[in-house]
């Protein structure tokens, strides 16, 4: 099972009563925390994110209102006793933002890892998930990131007699591991289809983007602007409309999409978002995110 | 007039119903903001602080909870369209704090006016205020701050007579102006008793901050600590347990006290502050602080 929260859904400026986009995706028992604006850790434990159980936040890219809670973020995990090292995923400039915050957050009692990505390309582990950025289109270089829970093949006995596997052995191979020369795929069928939640802020719609929203279970998308007449601005800004959003995820065949990084003229979030219909015309199973929506994602029930 | 804002009470860490410790000074149509950590903006705009009239930025010192919402707070009043310079006070470590800022803010539309007050003390203009600066106990410099709104004479029509003041320039004279070699002070009687309000966390109590609060009509002090068992921890971390404020508010002879930057282990505000009753027994007018309260206080009325 997966737990995706949107801790916020606003763009640019925080706001009383909206925190700004980032989602947490936990699986495992830990936690992958995309983008950390000031006010990201309170909005975190008002919806019900560990933060003590962070494995990694992934920085989409390094405008204020993305990264400005990355120092106060740290000395709540040292305060909680942290001495786990913590992942930090970027685009290139990483170190220079990680620099210039240690400067004033100090010395942490946990290493910090990071990574940066080489033209928001590439893939690695972040606790139980397997992170695949991916570059959007936006004003700076911006990263886009799939996460994907994989799931291994059903336990199969008759694969495991005809392939002579000892009956002791095959919990062990079932559980993923190799045992006495045995490997797991001799006692399991093809690997089934797993989770992808993938989250694309801030961006102009893009073939990269389409292209990695394939299929995902739930895609979170930049929809800055509500209305289609700001189509323009959005351009010009490197953000999206819902409409364009509602679109985008038509096109990637999603099945979940949800609205975020509102700007601050939107002025109601959810079901209220203004721009929902535009976004609903493309794409019907469109939800308006707001700050602290939340589901848990199972994997597709295996056929009788 | 002056109104004071407590834009939020809490300590080390922001929490989700509870702002860090700052404080808003208003007067004139300008503000001077006391320290700014993760979130402060987004109270004061909650509070009714307005961001675009602020005059100054205070820090106290710079721990996490104090500057950590600078940059944003500074990228809010570019968006906002700011082109005003904004002061910005605190002790020795100034320039590196800002400059780390400035570093992930990136230019800003408006200049800062950095100003290091040398071992906390020093007295300046901030808006309508006169701010000084004076050392506050903590594990790191940290400066307490008296902001004092002056008030001069009484118009007095006797002595701009005595003195052959042509009637013509009583009414500039007595807005402060020096006009054709007549000074203010020919049309006034002596300086009246002004506004002062003093702000000091994070401390224990000492005497520097005992003299800088003598006679003033609020001071918002460090009470860290609910409890009187826990005044060997506040020795030890540099803070004080509310009844330690109500004891120097005592002395100081202030007119009133508001107890502030609570830790996360006082789970009570304003009337509820559970060290308020420890409080008061030194000091009866004591008030537990609250995030938003709000006072106006206005000069004291002339005698008939």
């Amino acid at each position: 099972m997966v737990t995706v929260t949107l801790v916020g859904c606003g763009g640019t400026q925080p706001l009383p009563e909206r925190a700004l986009s980032a989602l947490a995706v936990t699986a495992g028992g830990g936690s992958v925390l995309i983008d950390c604006g000031e006010g990201t850790q309170a909005a975190c434990r008002r919806h019900g994110v560990n933060l003590f159980r962070l494995d990694a936040v992934l920085l989409t890219h390094y405008h204020g209102d993305h990264i400005f809670g990355l120092p106060g973020l740290w000395q709540t995990m040292a305060g909680m006793g942290r001495t786990a090292p913590l992942l930090i995923a970027g685009p290139p400039g990483l170190d220079r933002v990680l620099r210039a915050f240690l400067a004033v957050a100090g010395p942490l009692p946990f290493a910090l890892q990071p990574l940066e990505t080489a033209r928001c390309r590439g893939s690695f582990a972040a606790g139980a998930f397997t992170v695949t950025a991916f570059p959007l289109k936006h004003r700076v270089g911006c990263c886009g990131y799939a996460l994907a829970l994989p799931r291994a093949g059903k336990f199969d006995p008759e694969r495991a007699r005809a392939a002579g596997v000892p009956l002791a052995l095959w919990s062990r191979l079932q559980n993923g591991e190799s045992v006495a020369g045995y490997t797991p795929d001799l006692v399991l069928g093809p690997p089934r289809r797993g989770l992808k939640i993938v989250y694309a802020a801030d961006t102009r719609p893009c073939t990269a983007l389409e292209q990695a929203a394939q299929d995902a279970d739930l895609l979170c998308m930049d929809a800055t602007y509500a209305d289609d007449a700001d189509a323009p601005k959005a351009k010009l800004y490197g953000h999206s409309t819902c409409r364009q959003a509602g679109t985008l995820a038509a096109a990637a065949g999603v099945r979940r999409l949800w609205l975020t990084h509102y700007s601050a003229a939107v002025t109601q979030t959810g079901e209220d978002t203004p721009g929902l219909g535009a976004a609903r015309a493309a794409f019907p199973a469109a939800e308006g995110g707001f700050d602290g929506k939340r589901i848990e994602l199972f994997f597709d029930p295996d056929p009788e």
